[in-house]
């Protein structure tokens, strides 16, 4: 069988990829061994929001008094109920994503696929027997958990990410190593669901290289909240008495009755036969281009196999750019405008620079910044928590950065990207009307400060 | 006393201006003879956005089962309480209004001021006896409710909105007099706390000038949640007996313990002595051009005064025009991207034009729409009612308006209105990321439908 293009792996990157490209009237193929969606998809970000949207109604129940709703006791929540609906919005969206590539004309193929080689201009993929010749391949599959090396480790009955998305009774308590992303959103899950939890983190402080304003910020309301972290630390065994972690030359035994491994995740390089083509590789994932092409030519990489981003988001946007490089328009990855995202309550968002990494470059920036309490609705939706919008304006006023705390930062934070992408002045972004109330709002003031 | 510029009226326009004018060195004084912040803070849009929240996370509560959280029975809301906390926030917010003002250099004088003439090139104001000279004058008196002139109205004891919002107990049943904005939000309010309300509205359609198909869908939402609506229909007179409207000739009876006129607000023209400078009125309000000058170079209205957009943030964006005009600073207002807000549950947004009025004018357009369950976080967070995401193109694909439905779409129609704005381009726009899973991403999936 022909085709112009055949994508491997059916994540973000793929799917979206074939989506464009079938609808720019490519040949295309998509493969995908397991099931379409991806991690991101079946076993990641939308499970995980799924949860932890129930979470949130679950805290807004628990704090209604304060809003004049009395909520008597004997509420409860089912965990096996919250578990079902995220699989039932899973099959609905999974659904949704084969349809909508069906609709535009790729087909999808749900085999694993094996690159053979390359002859005659195009390449040979193996796919359950059949060979599927084609001119681009995108490569797209995406990355697994990272298990560390840890004392012990495999002879207890972890959970990695997967397995605390699939629970339907929690654990009394619950240890967490590494206060990433992945880790802060298990570890606002479960305290809200009255687990009592722990995170281990090597590093001075949670979120990886999140802006530590706002990182220390969140870490301290769930430290309010009960969450015992445990910084600079190193887990040197873990074992059925609980983790033992390091800290400051000191050995401690943190008792748990279950343990997450979230350190990290690492680009899935083997078995699709990258090494028949030659392709370049780093130490951590394919190398690509600002086009997402690789050594050769006609293969293209996408999200986390590039190993660098490990966003869906980023994933999307770079297999957009790897088909406009393939359909001849002019298009290139930046990763500046980027944003990230903590799905925790409050939520923590941020794009383009840090603080510290414009310090570490010895590049000169200032810093305007407010409180989220000057937003009016901000303040009539939220009588706990306070928040944060923190812009980075490089020496021209240029927003180059943009770090927020609050609800809901999630679905805010694409303003300042576009702000960064477009290189908007202080004085152009003030022009712009944000509806009253809003949270919004907050940049808007924030400019004016 | 002299001053350089004289702000009569301190609501959104008139702090926003004390804040900005102050800012950059001119000797301010604001008047304002009720409240700081305006009918927008004290009886507008945050006290009923602080109710509409209690009454989502009630309605939250009630619709918590499909999320896993079970409730039971004897859960309730206290009116008191509810209004208690709407006078909290609104008092925390008029008192960090006035703290900001002050904290700009800015004088605020808490008494009613009235233009008494102009001589050698300064304006003279009185205020509680003391005369004031001034080289600039901003008006930004707002607005009143309209009471129409309905037989027996005045007879009963009915509400505006900000009669509405000072309740303790609810009625059994209530009748709202006009199906725009203000009207629509309570009729959300009111059905979610168990009241049986009744819209009656003139128009074919509600939300006025809004976007149809989505002010469709919301009515249909809230016809499905029992609230009653009356379209095309005249209220012709009102008794203790109930509302009495006219309807395709025919005349009917709706039984109310209560009335809530809601018909539309009108400019306050009178009282601060325009007449004395001669100031050109149209028949709504002042006369203003886009630089928010009046007929006289040195005065300036902004807000509800000039009887235009009668919304809070487009009040805001006109006195910064104002202000900027005054400090020589080149601006010049734009309406086109005013963002227009419905907080219902779900809510409805829109900016731009819509096909309603492009059809009027004869413009040719071409509409790019998707349901919002596009979005895989909506639809992991809305189980319920679905939404719309419409985008209005030119026909060189620029983004020239977008009306929504579904929440949070108050917060995220600014990005449409940046589009707006800027003028982007489909194509242009495509490249912007947005986080996933967000319900913005809706739009980037519109953009590609």
């Amino acid at each position: 069988m022909k085709y112009d293009i055949a994508i491997i792996g059916g994540g973000p990157a793929g799917y979206t990829a074939a989506e464009r490209a079938a609808a720019n009237g490519l040949q295309t193929v998509l493969f995908e061994k397991k099931a379409i969606g991806g991690v991101c998809l079946n076993e990641g970000c939308i499970p995980t929001k799924t949860l932890l949207y129930s979470a949130k109604l679950w805290d807004n129940m628990k704090g209604a008094s304060k809003y004049g709703i009395s909520v008597p006791d004997g509420s409860s929540f089912d965990m096996k109920k919250i578990i079902d609906r995220k699989d039932k919005i899973v099959k609905k969206l999974t659904g949704g994503v084969k349809m909508t590539v069906s609709s535009y004309g790729a087909v999808i193929v749900p085999q694993e696929a094996v690159i053979m080689g390359e002859a005659d201009g195009r390449f040979q993929l193996s796919a359950a027997g059949e060979v599927y010749e084609v001119t681009y391949l995108l490569v797209c599959t995406g990355s697994d958990t990272l298990i560390p090396p840890i004392k012990g480790l495999s002879e207890i009955d972890y959970w990695t990410s997967k397995e605390a998305l699939e629970i339907t009774t929690l654990p009394r308590s619950l240890v967490i190593i590494g206060g990433g992303v992945i880790g802060m959103e298990f570890a606002s899950f479960f305290n809200s669901m009255g687990v009592q939890v722990h995170v281990v983190e090597m590093l001075p402080e949670v979120l990886g290289a999140m802006d530590k304003e706002t990182s220390g910020m969140l870490r301290s309301e769930y430290q309010k909240r009960g969450v015992n972290f445990h910084l600079n630390a190193k887990v040197i065994e873990v074992g059925k008495a609980g983790v033992t972690i390091e800290k400051e030359g000191k050995t401690a035994l943190i008792e748990t009755e279950k343990v997450l491994v979230s350190v990290g995740r690492k680009a899935n390089l083997s078995q699709v036969g990258l090494d028949k083509l030659n392709i370049e590789l780093l130490r951590n994932g394919v190398k690509v281009d600002e086009h997402m092409q690789t050594s050769h030519p006609r293969v293209y990489a996408c999200g986390d196999i590039t190993g660098y981003s490990m966003l869906a988001h980023t994933a999307i946007r770079e297999s957009e750019v790897a088909v406009n490089h393939i359909l001849g328009v002019e298009d290139r990855m930046n990763y500046d405008c980027v944003p990230g995202v903590v799905y925790t309550n409050p939520e923590v968002a941020g794009v383009g620079k840090t603080e510290e990494e414009l310090k570490t470059s010895g590049i000169s920036y200032h810093v305007q910044k407010l409180p989220m309490a000057y937003s009016g609705r901000f303040v009539a939706e939220n009588e706990l928590v306070n928040g944060l919008c923190k812009l980075i304006l490089d020496d021209d006023d240029r927003v180059i950065g943009c770090h927020m705390l609050g609800n809901p930062v999630s679905e805010l934070i694409v303003l300042a990207g576009l702000a960064v992408q477009h290189g908007y002045t202080v004085e152009e972004f003030q022009k712009t009307v944000f509806p009253h109330p809003t949270v919004g709002e907050i940049f808007h003031e924030t400019l004016f400060a």
